[in-house]
């Protein structure tokens, strides 16, 4: 009996997804998801919005009563933030240091921004001298930077430039979709305006909700952009002084209505993706962000000592990589898209190529989330080193997958050596 | 032992939601969401892809190459079509007929379009004629507007409509969203050029990712504007003739690249919800799109059936009512919102409150997706009674449950008899 191959069940190949972002989800989270769903209003479905808003506080590490999820990928909550943040005309300042630098720099033009930006060779971050100057040169009123580029592995320290920015007036926009949860960050302490992240990556779940969190100078801002829609307007009402948010779906100032006890009318909340946004958050919550954050610095500690056993050379400046993704030279005698093929096919484990500058001289293989654990990581060594082995490169020492395990091992015998972030030179 | 509130497992009260939506999700839609995950580039993920472009063709009637799913919530579907149709100062005609006729112009004005709407008295709907004279009248380059609108409960008819737009040039667009998979909707025959969707109503699945289509009129106008972002231009881009999409995210160009054999990277699948879309399909297509059709037709007759039989009178033109979901007057003797509370919190079952000039008028009720089944009509009908019992209004007849049952006893006696659109006249 032949069935449509429409009408057949979804059921994925097992797969190992040890690449940039997407990871494997938390079978935790993917459970959540499939709880039963509550109406928009139902006090039990604004409780879980409530409490979401509580728990994404501890993993933003902020006090801003403004968190909680845009319903799209960590892209929309990127876009959500630039356009309720920039007017028509507005100069926006982008540090970029790689591909997802250019991206707030295209997102910023589209919403009219006068966008200036500032470039770094791939592979190297940012001084806080350098932001400071191009701030005073370029007086800027929203600068715009990613944490963790992962399109480089690098990540930005930002403790200086959130400060830079608010002894300036200007408001700071962080993109932390691939970092978030995998490296420190302190949005309150750095003093840092609007930040926003995925799922997909440290997070430990799929994408399709995009955590933001929103100072309350942000958030003044943006509320003075406050422009209600035909047919729902609340008695009283009276529009912000400022223009009016150029995309409706975007509106900040409406989502926040929207998330406040007001409950504004707005979209109709995706309520198994933040029943999965929550779930994420929780077992960050349950197992302790600085747990989170060491597993992370282990794993990339573990990885980066597998991979140099094999004598590959790892990219960038190390003293900035981020803890969740490596970049590896690809060895000159292999194909490295052959080997991501063989690695996925005959192995299930799917590592990253790049982008770029990059393209077809590094991949980029990350141990992060859900997949930031000891038995996927030496599961990764393993394949890469017999796919290596099978395209013809012959590696010079021992068994990666035992250099890793060396390094799971000495951290139990001596936890509190991991340092959490950045990782330690190790190349 | 106290467990902090945020550590708890997502355990939400059982509800039947019997709204104009959101409503529960088929049971197989939940299960399909926990699925393990895929890489973006996966061939496995790109097969799964490519099923559901396939599968929403037959949901949307049509043979569009360009059908698939926008990472967002229905909201994010409509406005991804008018950002990238609308170019700054094009004419965009909307008749309104209720509040999200209202939310149409809203956003195409946020696009920057110049706004003209006709509008009907709500309950009612538009005559072929009154659109052909405005469409004459006013000689706009898009027409904009919904199929069924849940907060009159009117299902627009639209053959004509997309035909008198053709044939004046005049890019169509429709947002179905609620009325999809409950009404008829043939976006071949029709001549409809864009239209959306959202899961939440008649297809079974949560709110969180909308089905789109495109004809190949309108796909070629946005590819006219396309605009690759910085950093990802593929070899050989020559940019479109026509000006670059006001939104990233929404930029329908690039998203139709991700969704071709290019696999131009844009946003990251949300995988999840891309599973969810296609089960939701899926199972309709397994049901068969006619008996998907039928089953909202009976449930809407049997529905009507229970509330006549309490006295109740029914809202708008009932010749145009949407087969799932009717609009019903509040007894004066009762306080409205205190019989919905009462419903949800003794009985478990949700029913709509309203908007704009129907707020504390009228009670929407739904029956859709998953829910336009015979049992949760009759326990809706049950609940419903026993709440207005409760206060204090004294229903005049029969019970309403046993009057449900007997429309369905006469369908199963005779089930070619049932119409599938419009609903025909029944009070």
């Amino acid at each position: 009996m032949k069935i449509d191959p429409l009408l057949k069940q979804i059921n994925p190949p097992p797969r190992l997804m040890m690449g940039p972002g997407p990871v494997n989800a938390d079978p935790r989270v993917q459970r959540a998801m499939s709880a039963d769903l509550l109406g928009q209003y139902d006090p039990a479905m604004t409780e879980y919005m409530n409490e979401l808003m509580a728990l994404y506080r501890v993993v933003f590490q902020t006090s801003n009563h403004w968190t909680f999820v845009i319903d799209g990928t960590s892209r929309a909550a990127i876009e959500s933030s630039l356009v309720s943040l920039i007017e028509p005309g507005d100069k926006v300042l982008v540090p970029v240091f790689g591909r997802f630098g250019h991206l707030l720099t295209e997102i910023a033009s589209r919403c009219g921004a006068e966008v200036i930006s500032i470039s770094k060779e791939w592979g190297q971050v940012f001084s806080p001298e350098e932001i400071a100057e191009a701030l005073d040169k370029y007086q800027p009123k929203v600068l715009a930077i990613c944490q963790g580029d992962t399109s480089t592995t690098m990540n930005q320290p930002l403790e200086a430039i959130g400060k830079l920015c608010a002894e300036r007036g200007v408001l700071s926009y962080v993109d932390a979709t691939a970092s978030i949860g995998g490296n420190e960050l302190l949005i309150g302490d750095w003093e840092i305006d609007i930040c926003t992240a995925g799922l997909q990556k440290c997070l430990g779940g799929p994408s399709g909700s995009g955590p933001i969190t929103i100072s309350d100078k942000a958030a003044e801002h943006i509320q003075n952009r406050w422009h209600v829609e035909k047919g729902i307007e609340p008695a009283g009402f009276v529009p912000g002084k400022l223009s009016r948010i150029q995309s409706n779906y975007f509106d900040l100032a409406m989502v926040m209505a929207y998330w406040s006890p007001q409950r504004l009318n707005h979209h109709t909340e995706a309520t198994s993706m933040l029943y999965c946004a929550r779930e994420c958050a929780r077992c960050i919550v349950e197992e302790g962000l600085e747990n989170v954050l060491a597993r992370h610095t282990l794993g990339s500690k573990a990885m980066v000592a597998g991979l140099q056993v094999m004598g590959l050379k790892l990219f960038g400046n190390l003293d900035y990589k981020m803890s969740n993704v490596t970049g590896v030279y690809i060895p000159e005698v292999v194909d490295g898209e052959a080997v991501r093929r063989d690695m996925l096919h005959y192995f299930g484990v799917e590592i990253g190529t790049s982008f770029g500058p990059l393209h077809g001289k590094i991949w980029r293989i990350g141990a992060m989330g859900y997949n930031a654990r000891k038995d996927a990581i030496l599961r990764t060594l393993n394949a890469l080193s017999s796919c290596l082995r099978l395209h013809g490169y012959k590696a010079p020492g021992d068994d990666p997958a035992l250099a890793a395990l060396e390094i799971f091992k000495q951290a139990e015998a001596a936890p509190a050596e991991i340092e959490i972030s950045p990782v330690s030179k190790t190349s």
